[in-house]
């Protein structure tokens, strides 16, 4: 009898380790450093180890374990290849193969935005809907698209890379994927950054962001605060995201829109701003879509590598 | 042991029926009026009699067919229900209710666009794909979104709704749909021939479309033939369906993308103006999607509705 299953986030810097029972609920959770000296290739006989002690500890028998869950920083293909992950310096690598061979128990890996949206679709803000969209915002702009509680890996890995549109021709600079004008540029937390910043070169409206070195937090104090150029920024982040989440919404007609992410911390008050433009531009049937807020925080990966293995 | 199926394909004319084996070999088709007086009620009744009588005729028994697809011009709800179809006078209908109880058959129900895409996915454009988009170009944009070899029908059998999403603010006349703007107003075969109008008007360029009352079919037949009106049409054409395509790219991260409908009979010239801007817009990780004309025509509806009972 299947008890018990392992959701492991790998992050930049640390992997995050759950220990769940198969109903979903947390029994425990601890922390690794992520070691991506040697191109990477200490980080699955960590995570080998890191499962295979706790099950020891436990006095567990394999035999219990239902699965180990994955998710890393990059595309990972619906078999659990991975062909690069820049952040944790890995080329191709077989997460299933070799984390199965290690452990001897059933492995499934995701991409770790694709995780946190199964994660909150699982026990978060999604709970309880079977399709969703997730948008993560937060210094880019990550997603992950959940249809029948299974999220889309997509045929290259980039399923639900909905920070990757294109949304406007106002840029010049590059963004991170080498495309032009996505909506990671412009609606992000660095993105609305950029864009107070264009806003505030083309006149000279007071504003409390004006001489500082502000980031995202501070301009939804601003917002807060009333501040009038805050608030246009609102507006263009409102319309890039709410048209943008209006297009993807033709594509899976979700039941759920969930934001995520550290911007999103700053409240109800950006999904104002998001459903005001969402509602204007989706597709008749798709205008009642609920919105929440992501409520997993940074446990939403273990949640989700977890439920990928159930 | 389940040897055959039935895939139906409701229109706003006929009632296109096919009879399949389960390997999808069409053995046999043909047409029935759809009868839309009384609110559409004696279609389903009408589907019923002629599986019931193809049984009868060919000497079969009920227990050798797998089920029966039925596709309809409306949006269906992934248990079948239908809310409304306005071409066929429908209100709320349950169509795999009362096809089950009539022909005592399971019975499934979709979309006519999703059926077109799963057929053509199945034993079309996209045959041996299993992740794909499919556009269908006519008077107005429908399209399907397959992922796994199921087409995904949305929570309010909005999926695949591409034709909907805002693409411009040039346009003030408003969609079928309510919204002003949508991809179907610029891109179908209706939406080329008002982008050709207003291009026309802008200047007195010599055109061969210049005075006359012309069709998409004539807009490509410009195009072919070099005229420098129309080949400003194609690039609009080309510009707004491949930079939305590569939207809904990143939703679903697609293995291939196929395209039909009336217009698509222009042939692999208009495939040419979507990827010049598809390539230029696309996420790089889904930059190399390839494309495909559909190939079953008016049988894709068919093809998909069977496949959805197999």
């Amino acid at each position: 009898m299947k008890k018990y299953c392992f959701g492991i986030d790998v992050g930049g810097t640390t992997i995050k380790c759950g220990f769940f029972d198969t109903e979903g609920v947390l029994l425990e959770k601890w922390e690794i450093p992520t070691r991506s000296e040697a191109n990477g290739s200490k980080i699955l006989p960590d995570i080998a180890k890191a499962v295979n002690d706790k099950i020891a500890e436990r006095g567990l028998d394999k035999s219990e374990i239902e699965g180990i869950g994955i998710d890393i920083p990059g595309p990972v293909h619906e078999d659990g290849q991975v062909d690069f992950a820049v952040n944790i310096h890995w080329g191709h690598v077989n997460i299933v193969g070799e984390v199965e061979k290690m452990t001897g128990i059933r492995t499934e890996a995701l991409n770790d935005a694709n995780a946190a949206a199964l994660g909150e679709c699982w026990k978060g803000g999604g709970a309880g809907f079977h399709n969703l969209i997730m948008v993560t915002l937060g210094t880019g702009i990550g997603g992950g698209i959940v249809v029948g509680d299974k999220v889309i890996a997509g045929a290259h890995g980039a399923g639900g890379e909905i920070g990757h549109a294109h949304v406007t021709d106002e840029l010049t600079e590059p963004c991170n994927c080498g495309n032009v004008g996505c909506l990671e540029q412009v609606a992000s937390a660095t993105g609305v950054v950029r864009v107070a910043k264009m806003i505030l070169a083309k006149d000279d409206t007071p504003s409390v962001l004006r001489g500082k070195n502000f980031s995202a937090k501070d301009i939804w104090d601003a917002v807060k605060a009333g501040d009038q150029v805050a608030d246009q920024v609102a507006e263009k982040f409102g319309r890039y995201l709410g048209m943008a989440l209006a297009t993807y919404a033709v594509v899976t007609d979700p039941q759920l829109i969930v934001v995520g992410g550290g911007m999103s911390k700053a409240g109800t008050i950006i999904l104002d701003y998001i459903q005001k433009y969402y509602r204007q531009y989706a597709f008749p049937a798709c205008k009642e879509v609920e919105f929440a807020l992501a409520t997993l925080g940074n446990d939403a990966g273990i949640y989700g590598a977890a439920k990928m293995v159930l």
